[in-house]
């Protein structure tokens, strides 16, 4: 039996269990010193705090200072905290991941290094290893649109992960699959990882063009229609400017997670909120207020400073990119306009 | 001032009007027999009863009888009937088109001929000329996101036109552009004419998912998703079977017209029926009873015998085209199930 130790029990954590345990592997679900209250419910029983229902059975919980005994002769090692923690968490189990065969990783997110140069995640993960001087284990990117809570109660789930080494891959995409999970390979970690946070940017202009219903009485399904496509468009144009493949964006990691972002979740809801009318910062506040971390918010800004660093020619033509930034800033132009402007097709 | 005449007066024919006429043409629409409510309607000035808004100012209106006169002069003429009705009144328009520049084609669907081999639109409508003797002008196929009444409503809409002639395409997509529909252009004729069919048994399958949170009490949003994924994927694989390229469907004809489709309209609402545990066979009666035709239902059988005509090497492939059929014929297996082993990932 392999063991897999999943560092984070978030929802993303907690709900990656159902799948692997139900696979037949040892699992170890650790949490964070962030985490203690999320362990204490999974241990007495409870539902997950985060996904309303209890972790898989047979999981074993490690708290935050019992890192080492959780990596301790762990094949697989998963990296499944939020992206701004990713660096820490790194470093602090460095010396586990690089014992074991692989490196699965369900964070996502941009990551600006110390010269603050924006990195996808893998790309700061093997930063961190190389200033250590410690080699580590091919990394598998995992994409695609899986709400967490349904992952965790084990509805159809169907899920990609990106290795540089399709074998791998592949041999993972087998190993970790169950009747309802089910698993692509590809070797496109790039647009993997390019997909995932730029999905949480474009579901808030999707949620702009719902609101706009509830705003003007009328509704605008050809808009949102067209922001979809569009905001598909250039996930493939930005994959592919940083090496990734044009389909990449085209499946799972791309039109499939847009899909299940832009269905719900914070981001669309934040979008829906300008969209009726209130101001972007307004918005935000209430969101906070509701303890609603909106993660396109951040990601739109270090989108637009990866564009600026590393595909620079890209700068006008990222239109939907361009117009979630206008209108986060506080634009005085009416939100539809901005947002038509920038998927509405050119003049031929 | 350019003359367009529109064949049919229902919604998207209706619908038309308003930006052809935004981009100062001389519009005419006519109705067929089936339309004298419609034009009566009209004509008093009141909403159109199939879209709920006005007919744009100026829109010069012709009945059944007035055919000739309609088409007399027309620049471009529109085939905006019913898919069933395409070949019928082809035959009667066939002289008027034949002096046009163009025939622009929003009837969408599959035609069985004479022998019943299964034809696109554009094939049927040519070979019905070509058994006349008479020469037809160059067919713009129209597709794309567009719920009709919010282009009648002048809401903003992105749509595409495919002629073979790419530079035919281009004049018509500069020449009926406005501020508000704005107009792609492509050569793919086939690209286009495939997608729009076949989103509307995809939404059938988009509309059991989102039925059977329903019908269980939990959201299949994962599965939504990846049934999305799926339909897009079929989309473009039967496309280029038949000479289309990939791409299009992965643009507004295909992901961005089933992303309109799914969100709403008679062939989701259906499959929701399907989802929270009605037989396809009481749903439909249902959906008869309340005057819904559910396009897709007629749609999933022609394209099975077009997939054995046309692309038997697919036969096996299109998976989700064939879980909807499955469904439709009324399984025995569970809706989940069918759908589930038809849209997640195969063992890599």
């Amino acid at each position: 039996m392999s063991i897999i130790t999943i560092l984070g029990a978030g929802a993303m954590g907690s709900g990656l269990c159902t799948p692997v345990r139900n696979a037949g592997w040892e699992v170890r679900l650790w949490g964070t010193w962030l985490d203690d209250h999320l362990i204490d419910a999974c241990e007495a029983g409870k539902p997950h705090p985060r996904t309303n229902v209890p972790l898989a059975k047979g999981v074993k919980l490690f708290r935050a200072a019992q890192l080492e005994k959780a990596l301790d002769g762990a094949d697989v090692v998963v990296m499944s905290v939020a992206s701004v923690g990713v660096p820490k968490i790194t470093e602090m189990a460095l010396e586990g991941i690089s014992k074991a065969k692989a490196l699965w990783l369900t964070s996502k997110g941009f990551c600006p290094n110390n010269e603050g140069k924006i990195q996808l995640l893998p790309e700061a993960i093997r930063t961190i290893a190389k200033q250590k001087g410690i080699s580590l284990p091919p990394i598998v990117a995992i994409a695609g649109p899986v709400k967490a809570n349904e992952c965790a109660e084990g509805k159809p789930t169907a899920t990609i992960f990106g290795c540089k080494d399709l074998e791998v891959s592949r041999k993972y995409a087998r190993e970790a699959r169950t009747d309802v999970y089910c698993i692509e390979a590809t070797d496109d970690e790039t647009g993997v990882e390019i997909c995932a946070p730029m999905k949480n940017v474009y579901a808030i202009a999707l949620g702009i063009a719902d609101g706009l219903e509830e705003g003007t009485g009328f509704p605008h399904h050809n808009l949102k229609a067209a922001t979809f496509n569009r905001a598909v468009k250039e996930m493939s144009l930005l994959g592919q400017a940083l090496g990734a493949k044009a389909e990449t964006a085209f499946g799972l990691p791309g039109v499939g997670d847009l899909e299940v972002t832009g269905l719900s979740g914070r981001n669309k809801v934040y979008g829906v909120r300008i969209g009726r009318g209130e101001t972007a910062k307004d918005a935000l506040a209430e969101m906070d207020r509701l303890e609603q971390t909106v993660e396109g918010v951040p990601a739109a800004g270090l989108a637009s400073t990866l564009v600026e660093q590393s595909a620079p020619q890209l700068k006008e033509e990222l239109t939907l990119l361009k117009a979630v930034n206008e209108i986060l800033s506080g634009t005085e132009r009416p939100v539809v306009k901005v947002i038509s402007d920038a998927v509405l097709p050119k003049m031929p």
